[in-house]
């Protein structure tokens, strides 16, 4: 069946949460949003493009920083509602220059960081 | 410094996305939402527990199939409103009786399964 992201589900504000994983070491490494046309165009790309619900404005991951996030393989959930991406990302993934956004662990009731940035 | 949950920032419905990974594999598993309360609740006892959008209830996952999700390590991002659970899995995550919800991927323009139910 023809994959049409027109036929995702949406939230109230057009936005689906997007999950890009490691595609070589499956490190999670952020969740950012799309809408309908920042994922068609990067289906087009290859280039992950997100919405920026700050700016309201595409956000071409990297384009500022060079930290690009290509798009090795788009997945869609059983709802249709959440997408997975397998991406190879250049350097850090994180605004802080870490890897990855999840670099803040509970751990005893803690919050611990547990990488620097690179 | 220590981790309290009244801290994150959570939608205008309380809800806070929670990405659920394989811990043992890195596989990503599923997507669902937590509120203040789920996310004491899973800290406290070590099941996952979401909160239902459907029902407006707690989601303790398993507690009916007997697929139960424990925590191993709970992980926040950098901008405090993405949380990222490293989780044991007993059995199928996904409904469909699928490991991961994520089986359907986009080749060539088209929709395809991936997994086959367990």
């Amino acid at each position: 069946m023809k994959f049409d992201p027109s036929l995702l589900k949406y939230d109230v504000q057009g936005l689906i949460p997007c999950i890009a994983q490691d595609h070589a070491t499956g490190e999670v490494l952020m969740m950012a949003w799309m809408n309908e046309a920042s994922l068609a165009r990067t289906l087009e790309t290859g280039a992950m493009t997100y919405w920026s619900r700050s700016r309201q404005a595409f956000w071409a991951k990297g384009e500022t920083s060079g930290h690009v996030q290509r798009l090795v393989e788009m997945r869609v959930d059983c709802d249709d509602d959440c997408l997975l991406a397998l991406v190879t990302q250049e350097g850090p993934a994180c605004h802080t220059n870490r890897r990855s956004c999840f670099y803040t662990a509970v751990r005893d009731g803690e919050r611990v960081v547990i990488s620097d940035p690179l």
